[in-house]
């Protein structure tokens, strides 16, 4: 991809030219979200080149029938879909009875698009000429309201600049949508109702089979220099409705559009009263106005980069990317409700379905516990305690008993909807995520209450999981797990898989330990979860037993935990070696290909030496690293940031900032040749860690925040901040050392290069 | 399956109840083919009860774009579907004007099917009571010529029983017909013209994209008591046509419709003569009539018979089960065209598409060599040589390069159409099967002349392709080939398949020698081949490599080879030792599981064993039997055969026994309850080997028959004739001893049980 494509700013992603073969990359990049509902950056007036057009609303998924050549048990009968929503942006532009279309224009000067991220809207411009040589300048203005969750805007604003011409506008709203990735072409939603009052119209319409319901509305006002004009005629097609505004406009005036519009949704109002809590929301916009609520925006915005932005100072690149990850990622979700979740592609795209996979708990938690309040990261835990009775349902299925767990791959009630057996039934490392999410919410937050209330039930699923899961290998003297997937998905049905393995084993010793001390402190907790789960103390010695003689693959001779039983029979080449043409390795190559080469997609190995850190030494962390890393070929957007972390811990602060690049520009870039589909969401959670844990060396060790900061060679300085136990901490990293700044009225100790540092309220202090 | 559902009978397959239930594996199990067509045993009259049509024509199939969960690359675009062929059995059948329906009879009495395996027709009688209260009776006899193989011949008698009645008989021909397992609803026939001359009917259609064209048609002859009546109206449909004969019966007395019908397709005319030919056709038919028709039918069966037959006194279940398979497999493959093959389904079902799996090199070719003359074992050879530039584009997408030749899964035309991974990229053993069989057929018939027209190019590509799929091991010092499923499809993706690795350096081995055989012998073959494929020593001795330092998995304690790496880490826990609600494992439990468990579902390591028998010793077979036997969970149609073999030649002929009635009873007893949906036809020829190879021990060694004759115990004696070297040898087996009779004029020495004997012809020698 060409590097000039995204300029680079601090604050803003900038396009500044209009190519028809990047639209559907444009259309991820300038993405809006507001956590309730989201849109990928389709034009508003009609466009008939390549597009991939999408909105999305929170929550409202569609189970497709599965899909697949050849059934095996267990499989999900359905796959629940991130479902395209109701268009509600559409307008229809006709300039002396030509429609506008920028796919036919004989000319397009100074297009540009602008998504602001400190200020939360995104605005194209633009002056194009017509097939019937109308000239005129367009701006369109758009964003989604944190204010009003229900309410998107829309300024759009029309100059006709070489001569007088007719103008007419018709701004719409349309149910006649399809998903790209519909597996039968089935019918996923039904309109209901379509009608209109004043300015206004509403759509009614449901999902089929899960029924949810929606409105989808909007609210038009045009304006024809000072001077506002009604629609005079109404479109009304099966599944869309539209307000026809017509108008003599003089060379050089405006004719401008403001449009708010957006979805009420029976999650949040009883389903009859739908129209209501939409009307409800075009008088809390239109009594704001279009400037007052983009006003309100910003100031929303600002609240959020006040505790979450990191500011990089010396490298403009790097700072644009970590602020679009950290954009996109509030765009997504913003935890306030428990209900839903962070799907990899947010709202962006259709692609992988479902909206919760591990990924929450191995990299989203640690984000949202750092830059939002405790309830945000609660949420999240809650999410899987709520979905345990239906992990357990999954295990059955698949042959486990007794109150097993497992959750699934891809989800968004709970009910398993990925249908690859590599994946679904044996990529089951995703249960070891979220026990790990568990110790890792109390570790930061030093918050024991979830674990007596929620989380030991859920530990308590999982670790009869593995339990059963492992078999006693006679010949090994040991016990196994075998055919399973690791997070290296190169890699199927392998037996041993050593992450799995020593996850396996952590989630049963931690489950007993907090057994233990759920026993000695939560005396009626521990007799109602004992009263559920049925569990006994016989059970319990049979887990201890699998956890103590754990089979773990190593290799004496590398002095190195092998990811799987067998690695050392491949090919050994690393990437480096390997001839250019035959990568991306998963574009290039036939599958079997994949599976017998010793290429990695993603930490693996890796991942578990990041997860338990204190449990190895720096040294085995480089054996392992120098490894491992030749051979990773890091096609997983999960991938880089968490080598990051482990090369700036090796004080390799070159190849750290090298993978942080990647990792920060992974979609600006595009280095996976895949942006069109969708943005790579909850890897940009791994950005953030990758700087915070990475170059700022943060961690918790017994109830304090240590920090063992470095800086990459380019950068002037970095700065972000932690919210730990409701203390603000901001941290400053320059080449000259690093500062801690601290709000709150008690003193705060903290460790820097493990050296106490006594932080007070106010004071910046130096390390 | 209720055990007296099929009757034992020595020459027919009967049923002589009307089960609505079991009209599918009915229609199953009375199949009736004749090498180029065949049918399920549907109805002729109408029938609203369920029912899986199907009609078939070989050679003549439909690439269905393929269906699958989530694309890999490497996949074929298109899954090539066994293809329902147009309807030319029905006849709509009115009484009274009340259609007449099966399922909608009041009462159904003295319903019986035959399948008559001498005579090579099936014939259905029945009386029943129409709700109008015509009571009626009918007999259907319909059969599939194997004197004009476009020619298929149905009498249709009915007789009203209680009263006068007004008949309507509509004959018809249909091509608006679907496949069951469509993959995207495709339509795949296209309907060009219809045409009626005289009393014949004619559809010209054809298939979309592989544009194979038919005409389908009819010729029909209508008698009422001795009086001929002519048809009063054409029914004429978009797709159909049909004749419509009225005629006042008597009571007492009998309406008959004679209906001839078929296809002829462009592969055996010009394509703008298929009416011609259809012509040509019934003027044949018609010329002798159904009755001598039908004669010349007994006497084809009675050719094949007089060859193929295998008697059994004593058992008749023993002996309808054997003759059900020879029979069937007859019925599909008469081996007269080297571009048909013989579909795992044959003409009774769609199930697995494609037409050739490695089932016809393993299984099919030694019945075909020891039944039929040579020429038909050339053609099966032939059709995989005619496929060689197929087989090497196939490896070419997975990688492979310099003439490594990877012969497809499944196919129709040489292209792979199967599509998962873990068999289509990984299940390429197949490709050893193909070298075996060039081996197996120089073996039994002595005929060189193959290889260096053929068959030398089609192992050159084979041995290209192991040596580049197998990888050194730095850690093993061997060659290993990683990431493979084995004939026991119950593993996926495992290391070191014992069987494959062994199949893998036999191929090179085998094919080198046979390099220096055609050098030495053939001058001007040898110097073609290197011509085209390029072959230089020094490859060869690449290949040798590999084949001199395979490795193979061996475990020290069991004394046995492993049918894979790491295969004693499994729970060892044996099938008897498995609740038996848990069985079928293949119905019963989720992928992952299966994969975990250490069942097998056919033959794997005692495959390697079967094919490989003199490299091992009784002993050592007794050992892996021993050990793999008691995991072995039947699950493939083609594991019950080759275990019956192995335990007959260890002397365990109760156990021998047990597997041969279920190999030649799978459909008849519907052990894998799924006999509705086809009948196994490529397993079938496994049952002749359980009898030939297993109880008759036949061998070639040295260029000499060999025999090591073995009766069950509740038999009596059977006989069976084998083709060796154009020279037939009937051989007999009773509890008295073996008898040896031979046709052809020289002195013939064969072995029994390791003794010579000398066969002159004519007469029968005692051993």
């Amino acid at each position: 991809m060409n590097q000039d494509y995204i300029k680079a700013n601090v604050w803003s992603i900038l396009e500044e030219d209009f190519d028809k073969e990047r639209i559907q990359s444009s259309e991820s990049l300038f993405s809006l979200g507001n956590g309730a509902m989201g849109q990928r950056a389709n034009f508003e007036e009609d466009y008939t080149g390549d597009t991939f057009q999408g909105s999305y609303i929170a929550g409202v998924y569609y189970p497709d029938k599965t899909r697949v050549g050849w059934w095996k048990n267990g499989y999900p009968e359905y796959f629940a879909k991130v479902l395209n929503a109701p268009n509600w942006i559409g307008i229809h532009v006709k300039i002396n009875g030509e429609v506008f279309d920028l796919n036919t224009c004989s000319s397009i000067q100074n297009f540009k698009r602008e998504l602001n991220m400190k200020e939360g809207y995104y605005q194209r411009s633009f002056t194009a000429t017509l097939p019937n040589a109308v000239q005129l300048e367009v701006i369109s203005t758009r964003f989604l309201s944190l204010k009003f969750d229900e309410v998107g805007a829309i300024k759009y604003q029309i100059k006709i600049l070489n001569k007088d011409a007719d103008v007419q506008l018709t701004p719409y709203i349309d149910s006649g949508i399809t998903n790209k990735d519909s597996n039968w072409d089935d019918k996923f939603w039904n309109t209901t109702n379509i009608l209109e009052k004043a300015n206004s119209a509403f759509i009614e319409l449901h999902t089929m089979k899960t029924n949810f319901k929606v409105c989808t509305y909007m609210n038009t006002k045009v304006n024809v220099g000072d001077k506002e004009i009604t629609h005079t005629n109404t479109l009304k097609e099966e599944t869309k409705i539209g307000f026809e505004y017509n108008a003599s406009v003089k060379k050089g005036e405006q004719i401008q559009l403001v449009k708010f519009g957006g979805y009420t949704v029976d999650r949040n109002h009883p389903e009859d009263k739908l129209v209501d809590a939409a009307e409800n929301a075009i008088n809390q916009a239109t009594a704001m106005g279009f400037d007052a609520l983009l006003e309100a925006q910003k100031l929303a915005w600002g609240l959020i980069w006040e505790m979450a932005d990191i500011a990089i100072e010396g490298d403009v690149k790097a700072q644009q990317g970590i602020r679009f990850n950290i954009f996109q990622l509030n765009q997504t979700y913003l935890g306030t409700d428990s209900r839903l979740n962070i799907g990899p592609k947010g709202f962006t795209g259709e692609k992988y379905g479902g909206s919760t996979y591990w990924d929450t708990e191995a990299y989203c938690l640690p984000f949202y516990m750092a830059t939002k309040n405790q309830t945000v990261a609660w949420n999240l835990l809650k999410y899987r305690y709520n979905h345990l009775e239906k992990a357990i349902e999954n295990a059955e299925k698949l042959g486990f008993k007794n109150g097993a767990a497992l959750y699934p791959m891809v989800t968004m009630n709970g009910e398993e909807c990925h249908n690859e057996w590599e994946i679904t039934f044996e990529e089951i490392h995703r249960n070891g995520a979220i026990a790990f999410a568990i110790f890792n919410y109390y570790r930061f937050t030093g918050d024991y209450s979830y674990i007596p209330e929620m989380g030991l039930e859920v530990l308590i699923g999982i670790a009869r999981f593995w339990h059963q899961r492992a078999n006693w290998s006679e010949k090994k003297k040991k016990y196994v797990i075998l055919g399973v997937t690791g997070p290296n998905e190169y890699e199927n049905n392998v037996n041993n898989n050593w992450y799995t393995n020593y996850l396996a084993k952590w989630c049963i010793d931690y489950t007993i330990e907090q057994l233990d001390k759920v026993k000695e402190g939560y005396e009626d907790d521990y007799q109602r979860i004992m009263g559920v789960t049925k569990l006994i103390d016989e059970e319990v010695l049979q887990w201890k037993k699998v956890a103590d003689s754990m089979f773990f693959p190593y290799s004496k001779e590398h002095e190195i935990y092998l990811q799987q039983s067998g690695f050392l029979d491949k090919e050994l080449v690393t990437v480096e070696n390997l001839e250019k043409s035959n990568r991306p390795i998963n574009q290039k190559w036939s599958w079997d290909r994949i599976l017998r080469s010793p290429y990695i997609k993603q930490a693996d190995v890796l991942q578990g030496f990041y997860f338990f850190e204190d449990h190895f030494t720096t040294k085995e962390l480089e054996k392992h690293f120098d490894f491992y890393e030749p051979f990773t070929v890091h096609e997983s957007s999960l991938s880089p940031c968490i080598h990051s972390i482990q090369a700036a811990k090796l004080d390799r602060m070159d190849q750290a900032y090298q993978f942080y690049l990647r990792t920060s520009r992974l979609d600006l870039d595009d280095y996976n040749k895949e942006v069109e589909e969708g943005l790579h969401i909850t890897s940009m959670a791994g950005t953030w860690l990758s700087i915070v844990e990475g170059f700022g060396g943060m961690r918790i060790l017994n109830d304090k925040l240590n920090f063992h900061p470095r800086i990459p060679e380019g950068w002037n300085s970095y700065s972000f901040k932690i919210n730990f136990r409701n203390r603000i901490i901001k941290v400053t990293v320059t080449k000259e050392g690093s500062f801690y700044e601290m709000s709150g009225d008690e003193e705060m100790t903290i460790r820097v290069n493990d050296k106490r540092l006594v932080l007070k309220s106010g004071e910046a202090i130096k390390a």
